[in-house]
Formats: C-alpha cells, structure tokens, sequence
C-alpha cells in the first residue's frame, strides 16, 4: 500500500471522525473507506458502513497494512480515501487569500476558522503548502470538505478572476487599523506568508491593513491572524 | 548532558534569536549561555558573548553534545540555559485565564498573542501543559520571557487571589455573544481545555460569553479563540 504523495490524484481522512466528515460532505470525491480490522462491530462500523453505501463506494475490511502505513502508531480505526477536489470561488461571496502559506498545520487550522466565520471560498497562492496532505486534512477537522477553495499559480490570476473584490491585504507596514476598516463587500482579506508577510507592492492595493500589536512580538501566529480579520470582517 | 525534563529546575531557549531574547528580557533568570563549536566568530557570536557578560554567566564553547540532546537534526547555534520562573500577577492589570490547556505548541502561541495584545499576565490552572518545555518556549517566540504568568493548582486558588477580576468565560453553552460583552476592568478571559472546553459549572461565574461561529465546524482552535477575545477586549 502507498503512503501519501503530493503527486497522486488521491488522499485520505484518517480516523473515524474525520472520515464520516468526509462522506457526510463530500461524497461526490469519496472513493473508498477502509475500516480497521480492529474495529468492533458497533455503531460506528454500522454508520461508516452505511455511509460508503450511500456514497456507493466500497468498504475494504482486511487492508491492516494501509493502517500502519498512513498513520503509524496513531491509533485509527478508519481512512477515507478521496479523488482531491478544488472548487471554482463564487465571485458574488467574500474570500479569504493566503498568499505562499508554508505551514500545514497552520493551514488545516485555517480551514477550521473559515468554515467557523463562514467565508465565501478561500484561495491559496503557490508556492504554498499541499492542503491535501492527510496532516493538513487532519488539522482542518473535516473543514476542507465544506469550505470551498481553489489554488492559483500567482496573485494575478485571482485578481483577474475576481476584479470587483475589494482587496484588504494584512501587511504589518499598512497604517490603517483593522478596527478603522471600511467593509467593502465582496472583500479578500489577503495574508502573506508566516515568515515574510505579503510584499511590499501589496501597500498599493486595495485598502491594507495591520493588526494593532505590541512591540514586544514580531508578529502574530498567521492563523490568529486570519482568525481575528475574519471575525472582524464577519461582525462589522 | 541531560536530556530537558519537567522534574528539573531548569529549561532551554534553542536558537540564537530566542536565547538573546532570553537575555534581554530575563537576565535575572540565565544560567549560562551554550554557542555552538559551528557558530562563526562573528557580530552574532560577539552579542551573545557580551550579553551573557552582562547576565554575569558564563559561556560555554566546547559543548557540542548539549546541542545533539537538545536540538536533535535541528541545526540550533545557540542555547540559553536559564532557570525557571514564575511571577506574581499584578491584581489591577487584567488576565487571561486557561483553564487545563493540553497542547504544548498552542500554549506557546497563545503566550505570543497574550504579548501582542498586552494582557497582564496568564493564570495557567493545573493539570496542564508544560510551558517550560524547550518546545513551547520555542513555540512563543520568546514572548514567555515577557508576559508574566503564574501556575495555580485551581481555580479556585485564582479566584481567591482575584475576588474583585470580572471573570469572562468563553463556553459554547453561553447565551452572550463576544461582541455584546461589557467591558469591566480588571477582567478576567477564561477559556477551558482544547477538546472539552470549560466545564458547565463556569456558566454560573461572571459574564459567559459565545464567539459566534458556523455549525459547520465543532469549535475553533484554542489559540484562535484565545486571540479574538484578547483583540476584541483589547479593542473596545
């Protein structure tokens, strides 16, 4: 059995939870569950079971060696495998943007806090981490599956997709407070990277803006970061 | 050399950014100051040698086995050595309250934006993650040098301390949304464990209060939670 490669057209939910997640949101991309030899006949096997039938595709009930190849000593009683998926961003919706985001963790977080605030769709600018990694998949606890989102070779690409969106880069450098922003709707709120932020030409699109912070730190944490502007955005 | 443990009286800054933070904002606790054999004679080396100078302790150049048990594959030029501290909270600044966090890296993040919000300092209730771990003090950038905090066996140890703290406990179950809440200083933001939030007996103390979210998604990540109360109380 394979482990998990940036290359192939597939990747998995691993545990339970996160696979029911994927089967109750995703099924259009569900393409087989494999259930832990290990794991008791109960209502769980019964609803993953369910589930995959639903979704109509197969369980696979003798496979232990995709266990201990996907998720080592972690002890995980189901994988969803699924056909990656990206999404078109519905031009009418707010967005979210991650320009170079490095981190998985930080990324599968993102999704999380996304789907929380309900923003319209977000886009992730390459180079940029694999959403798709089972780690990242993981951290989004089931997001990824409900919140849409695309990736985009550069910053120009999304721009001409979407030129009516009022553009609110997050920059260090803006002068602007967030709580001065003015909301624009449809808006991106656009990060930069977790090392570097955007750059500087972004200081001349849209409307930037900072994160009034102490001295004391460098920055914050991207996904504090994002999660304050969305919040911001959301209730303003 | 040993290995860090929880039992000692002692932790490590691994790096050279962290371990000079470390002598600029807690000298009274540096114990000494290990430099890689690799690190070059040059203006970083120089800053090291001379703020350990001014810590009055001493600096070690011929240890290369500390950096092998401490730092692993990681290629860390430097280590501060100090000894471990907590401090008295100041009882007219407000706090930020975690109530068992389990997570070692959230809890270094969460120091992080405690620092850029400028809270007063953070009551860590027990049982609870080890912010002396090389890894947290890792994971706060250094900000666990500036931000007071103190350990409490409960909370009801904090309480009595804090009887006149205006306590704001951020539950699911809570009826107030986040941005209905009426600032009373000094307060109090209290926020549970990563997977089983506070417990319902905190619905009865102070002002619970709910960051409104999706039910797309069971709850948000600890450490964005943490960071959109601070911002907002901080900002209005």
């Amino acid at each position: 059995m394979e482990k998990y490669s940036k290359n192939n057209d597939t990747s998995y939910a691993l545990g339970t939870t996160l696979t029911i997640e994927m089967l109750k949101r995703k099924k259009s991309v569900a393409k087989r569950v494999y259930i832990n030899p290990k794991q008791k006949r109960d209502e769980t096997f019964d609803k993953l079971v369910s589930l995959a039938r639903e979704a109509k595709i197969p369980v696979i009930l003798n496979n232990e060696k995709i266990f201990t190849a996907l998720s080592g000593k972690d002890n995980v009683m189901a994988i969803g495998e699924f056909s990656k998926f990206e999404s078109k961003l519905d031009e009418n919706k707010n967005h979210l943007v991650l320009v170079n985001p490095s981190n998985m963790g930080n990324l599968g977080t993102i999704f999380r806090s996304g789907a929380a605030f309900e923003i319209g769709g977000l886009a992730i600018i390459k180079p940029a981490a694999d959403c798709f990694d089972p780690k990242c998949v993981r951290s989004s606890m089931g997001a990824i599956f409900s919140l849409p989102f695309r990736y985009y070779s550069s910053f120009e690409e999304y721009e001409k997709e979407f030129p009516n969106h009022h553009l609110y880069p997050f920059m260090l450098q803006a002068k602007k407070e967030l709580r001065e922003a003015e909301k624009k709707e449809p808006y991106s709120l656009v990060y930069g990277n977790e090392a570097t932020g955007l750059p500087a030409e972004f200081l001349k699109k849209g409307d930037p803006l900072i994160i009034a912070q102490s001295s004391e730190i460098d920055s914050l944490n991207l996904d504090n970061a994002v999660s304050i502007g969305l919040y911001y955005f959301k209730n303003n």
